[in-house]
C-alpha cells in the first residue's frame, strides 16, 4: 500500500508563519517527518509526496533523510485542491493507497483503525470520521447504521451540517483509477471536486466505509492551532536532557522537559515543563520558560525574559521580554522591554481578522504571531493576537494594535516638548540616599 | 461601659480607595476588627456601631464574627458629622460610654489612659489630647494647668491654633443624655456641632478633662496615610510563616515576615521584611517584595516584579512590574512592563489635587493609588501620586500623568509611520552572533 | 628628565562626558593618576602638568596625592594646541624632557622604548610611531630606513597619508629651548604649529628619531573610545574582592572581577567578569553585570537590571533597566523600565553626529552616552548612540532618537482618548483563575 501525502496546498490563513504547515518543527523535526514516522509505525513503507513548486525541494530534503523507505515525488503546479493534487500524481495512483493530509495531526490509531478496516476489503474506499461537538469548517459525513457513507458535503454553512461526523483526510482507496475517473466527471464551482467525486461514487453504488476515530486530532488552519499540536507533542514526548547540555547548579528545572544538545541554562533560570528547548539554545540568567513552551534551535531566551506557553522558532533572541501565548517564527529578535501582550483588558476572547472575516480564536490568552526575520524594538508593545509579517521591523516604543504586512517598518511619530531644565536637585537628598545606602544596606529605595 | 464606634462618615478624600477606612484590611483583618479587639483588651465588651446605609451590612458581617461581645447597631441616614451620628444612636446613649473614631489608629494605651482617668470620676467627660509639632487639620484643645478643658475649636486656620494639643476622638462621657441636650442647642454652619456642644458644656461649668496621649496615633484622611498604619501593624506584628505555606529552597526570606496560609513563594524570589503576605497569594519566580509591603489574599506577585513599600489588596495580579510606594485596591491587574513611578525627576515632594486643593503628601517617594477592579496595560507608566478610579482601564503604553475617574478607559492615540522595509540583515553578522553563542557560551550580546 | 603632561586641551568631541579625558576614572583612579604611575615605573619623578583654568585645581588635587614625586604646574589660558601649551610652560622647559599626551592610553613599553633610545643620545628629539592599518585622524610620520624623521604632516585627508606611521605624543626633546624657537617661527592657519615646528627642525638638519611602538595604544577622542581603555584596564587588572565587600551566598560571581570596599552583592545577582565595581556600590537582587563593565563608586545596579559592556560613573541608580554598551557619567538615575538600546533594528553600525560630521563609531552595538546629573524617566527608551547632555531630564515613556543638549527637559506630548468603560469583567473568569491558583499552584497565567 502506498501512502500519498498531500503537500501541494497553500495555507494562506497561516500568515504570517509558513504556508506549509507540515514544515513546522516540533521537538526538533518538521511535522512531515513526524507524519512519515507515524505511517511507518503502521507498516507503510512506500510514500508519494505531492508538493508545489515552492516547497518540493524542502520536501525532498526532509524525506530523503529517512532510511528504509521508498519515496516518490509529484509536483502540483497550482494549489487547486485535493482532486487536482491526485491528478498531478496520477502516474503513482495504482493499487491500494492511503491519501493523507499531513497538515492535520492525529495519533497512530488513525492509521491502525483504517488499515484494519481496509484489510477486510468490504468496500471500495474507507474514510476516517470524527464526531465534533461544535461546528467545524470541514467536510461532513452522513452514514447509515453500518457506517456506510450516504452523503458527503464540504463546508456546509453553520447549522446546515447533515451530521456531527467530520471527514478527516486519511482515506484508503482500493481502486484509485476509478476515483480519478469520477473526479474527471465532477462539475463544481467550489473547492470540493474530491468530495463531490466521493459523493458521486456513493450514489453510483460504490461502497465507502466510514471508520470512526476518537483519539487526538488537530487540524492546523490558523497559526494558533499550532498550540494544540505543540501541547500534543509535549504531552507525548519523553523527558530528556542531552548529556552535552549544561545546566547551572542554581537553575531550577521541573516538570517534563526536553533539553537538546548543547543547550545552556544559566544561573537562576527556571524551566517549568512541559517545555522543549532545541539544540544550541541558551536560557539566560534569571529567565523563566514555562507551561507548554517550545523553543527552537540556536535561540537565546536572555536575561529576565519570561516565555509562557509559546512556540518559538530557531535563532530567536530575546532579553528582558514577556512572551506569552505567542508564536514567533525563525530569526526574530525582541529589544529589551518589548512585551507581547496576551490578555485583553476586558478579558474577552482574542479575535483576528483573516481576509474579511473576524475569527474568534477561542483563546482569551493569545499573544502576538510574528513571521520570520522580524525585529521588535525596545519597549514596544504588541497587542493580543496581532500578526507581524515576515521581515518587518516594529520600532521602539511602538504600541502595535493592528496587523503589519510583510517587509514593513513601523516607527513612532511621537511629539516631544523640550524646555530648559530649571530643576536643581538637592544635594542633601542625594546624600541622604547615600547615607541610607551605607548604613542600612538592605533598604534601597 | 459601652463603646460607641462612629462608622457612619464618608471619607471622600480617600478616593479612589474605600470611603470606609475602618474596612481596610491589615494583616488579614479589617481595621474595624482590630479596633474592636483593642477595645476588648481594655475590658470593653459592649459595642454600639453606627453605620450608614451603604456600609451597615458589612459592619454587621464583621462584628458578628466576634464571640463573647454584645454589639448593637445604629443607622445614620446621612453622613452629617459626629453629633448627628450620636443622635442616630440616641436609644443606646445611656450610662457611661466611650465614643471612638475607628478610622484613627492608636495603641492600647489610648484606652488604658482614658479609662484610668474615667475611673476617678472627677469630671463629666474625658477627651484624649495629642501634642503635635506641626499643623494638623483637626480640633484643638485649650486646657488649664490641671488639664481641664477651657476651649475646643474645630479646624482653625493654620496659624490660628489656640494650642498644640489636638483632639483625638476617644471620648468618655459619664452623662451622654446631657451631652445630647447640649448638642440640640448648638447653632453652627460648620461641621462642628459636637465640638461646639463640648465647648458650651465647658462654658456652662461642666468639667471636661483632657487626657494626654503620646503613643502611636495615625488618622487616615488621605490614601497615603495608609502607609503609616501599615507600617505600625507590621512593626507590631509577630513574624509568622504558616505551616501550609510553601517556600522554595531557593527563595530568600529575611527580616520580619508574616506569610499566611497556603502562600507559595517560588524559586529565586526574595522577600525582605517587614512584609505581610495574605493567604493563598503567590510570590512568583525572581520577584522581590521588600521594605514594609503588605500584600492581600489571593494575589500574584508574578515573575520579575518588584513591590517596595506598597499596600496591595486581594486578588491582584502583577508580572514584570515595578510597584513602589503604591496603594492598589482589590481585583487589579498590571500588564507586563507596567511601572508605577514613585519618584519625580526633580526629586520634589509628590502633590495630589483633592477637590480644588493641591495637597503636599509629604512624601518624595509615592507611587500610584489605584481603586478596585482596574486593569493597567502593558508597558504603561503611571506617574507619582496619580489616582485611578475604580473599574477603570489604563491602556497599553499610556503614560498617565493625571488622575482618572472611575469607570473610564484611557487609550493611547499614537501615530505611526509605516514604510517599506528596505533593510537587509547581514547573514554574516547573524552567523557571527551564532558563532559566539557556540564558542563562548557566556558572552551573549 | 622632566615629564610634561599636556592637560590644557578641551575635548569638545567628548560631549556629553568630561572634556578632560585624563579625569575619567578607571579602576577607582583618574586616568591622570594611572599615567603618572606609569611614568614613575619608567623612572620619571619630576612632572610638569599644564592645565587650563577650568581643570587646574582638579589636576593639583589629584597629583598632589602622590608621595615621592615633584610636580610643577603651568596654566594654559586658552586651549590653542600643543605648541601653545608648551609656551605656557616655557619656564620649565629646560634640559631633557618628555612631552606626553595623557589622554592617550598606552602600555609601559611606550616609555621604556623611547627612554632607551633617548639614552643613546644620537638625535635631538625622539617621537613615538605606531603603524596603523586604517586611516586615523592624527599626525603621520615619514621616515628613512634608519627611522629618522623626514616629514611630519598633521591630519592629512584620508588617502593622502604619506605613510602608515602615526605620531603618538610621547616625544623626548633634548633641547626644548631650540624647539620653542622653531615654534615661534611657524606660520600656519591650522592647529599644527607643533608638528610644523618639528617638520622645520628636520628640514633644518636636526635629527629626529622615530621610535616604533607596537603595544596597546588607545587615543580617547570620542566617548565610545572609553570602551577600549576600560577593556584594557580590566584585562590588565588583578582580580580582587575587598574583605569588606559582602557577597550573598546565592549571588554568582565568575570570571575576573574587581570588587571594591564595602560593595554589596545581593541575592541571586550575577556578575560575569571582566567587571569592576567601585567602592560602596550595590549590585541588587537578580541583577546581571557582565562582559567588560565598569561601575563607579556608590552606584546601585538595582533589582532586575542588566549592565553589559558599559562604563558607569559614581552615584548612579538603576532598577529594572537594560544598560548595554553605554556610557553614563556620575549622578545619573534611570527610572524602572528605562532601556538604553544598543543595537539598530537593521543591525548597522551606529553613527553619531559630532558638529556637522556624521561619525561612524565602528560599533554595531552602542548604547546611550549620558552626561552627569541626568534623570531618565520610567519606561523611556534611548536609541543607540544617543547623547544626553549633563543635567538633563528625559521624561517617562520618551523614545529619544536625537541628542539632547545640556540642562534640558524632554517630555512626551501624548494624546489620549478617554471614554466610558463599558466592559464588565467576568466574575467566572476571575474565579477560574483563582481556582487554578489554588489547585495547580505552578500554572500561573
Amino acid at each position: 500500500m502506498k501512502a500519498i501525502f498531500l503537500c501541494g496546498g497553500r495555507g494562506k490563513r497561516m500568515f504570517p508563519v509558513t504556508e506549509d504547515k507540515f514544515l513546522l518543527d516540533f521537538l526538533g523535526k518538521p511535522l512531515l517527518l513526524h507524519q512519515i514516522e507515524l505511517a511507518r509505525q503502521a507498516g507503510l513503507n512506500h510514500f508519494v509526496i505531492i508538493g508545489n513548486p515552492d516547497n518540493i525541494d524542502k520536501i525532498k530534503q526532509i524525506s530523503r533523510k529517512i532510511p528504509g523507505i521508498k519515496v516518490d515525488f509529484a509536483l502540483q503546479e497550482k494549489s487547486l485542491g485535493i482532486a487536482d493534487a491526485l491528478k498531478s500524481a496520477e502516474f503513482f495512483l495504482r493499487g491500494q493507497l492511503l491519501v493523507i493530509n499531513p497538515n492535520d495531526v492525529f495519533s497512530s490509531s488513525a492509521y491502525t483503525k483504517i488499515l484494519a478496516q481496509a484489510k477486510k476489503n468490504t468496500a471500495s474506499s474507507y474514510v476516517l470520521g470524527y464526531r465534533v461537538s461544535e461546528y467545524f469548517p470541514g467536510g461532513y459525513l452522513q452514514v447509515n447504521s453500518k457506517n456506510e457513507l450516504l452523503h458527503i458535503v464540504e463546508k456546509p454553512n453553520p447549522g446546515e451540517e447533515p451530521s456531527d461526523l467530520v471527514n478527516i483526510l486519511i482515506h484508503c482507496h482500493n481502486n484509485p483509477e476509478e476515483l480519478l475517473r469520477y473526479i474527471e466527471t465532477v462539475k463544481t464551482a467550489r473547492d470540493d471536486v474530491y468530495e463531490c467525486a466521493l459523493d458521486k461514487m456513493v450514489r453510483a453504488g460504490h461502497k465507502i466505509k466510514v471508520v470512526p476515530y476518537k483519539d487526538f486530532w488537530a487540524p492546523i488552519k490558523y497559526p494558533w492551532h499550532i498550540f494544540k499540536v505543540m501541547e500534543y507533542f509535549l504531552d507525548n514526548a519523553q523527558p530528556y536532557v542531552a548529556s552535552s547540555a549544561r545546566i547551572s547548579d542554581t537553575a531550577h528545572v521541573e516538570g517534563k522537559v526536553i533539553i537538546s544538545e548543547n543547550v545552556k541554562v544559566l544561573e537562576n533560570a527556571v524551566i517549568r515543563g512541559p517545555v522543549y528547548i532545541g539544540a544550541n539554545s541558551v536560557i539566560g540568567n534569571n529567565a523563566l520558560v514555562r507551561d507548554y513552551s517550545h523553543i527552537g534551535a540556536k535561540s537565546v531566551i536572555g536575561y529576565a525574559t519570561e516565555v509562557k506557553h509559546s512556540y518559538i522558532g530557531d535563532n530567536c533572541w530575546f532579553h528582558s521580554n514577556y512572551v506569552g501565548d505567542s508564536i514567533i517564527d525563525d530569526d526574530c529578535s525582541l529589544g529589551a522591554g518589548a512585551v507581547l501582550a496576551n490578555f485583553r483588558l476586558d478579558e474577552g476572547n482574542i479575535q483576528v481578522k483573516v481576509g474579511d472575516n473576524v475569527i474568534d480564536t477561542g483563546y482569551d490568552k493569545l499573544g502576538a504571531i510574528i513571521g520570520r526575520g522580524c525585529r521588535i524594538g525596545v519597549n514596544a508593545s504588541l497587542m493580543p493576537g496581532v500578526r507581524v509579517g515576515p521581515d518587518s521591523f516594529v520600532g521602539p516604543q511602538v504600541c502595535l494594535r493592528e496587523d503589519l504586512p510583510a517587509r514593513k517598518t513601523v516607527l513612532p511619530q511621537f511629539r516631544y516638548q523640550i524646555t530648559d531644565n530649571e530643576a536643581s536637585l538637592s544635594e542633601a537628598k542625594r546624600k541622604e540616599l547615600l547615607r541610607k545606602l551605607g548604613k542600612q544596606s538592605r533598604r534601597l529605595d
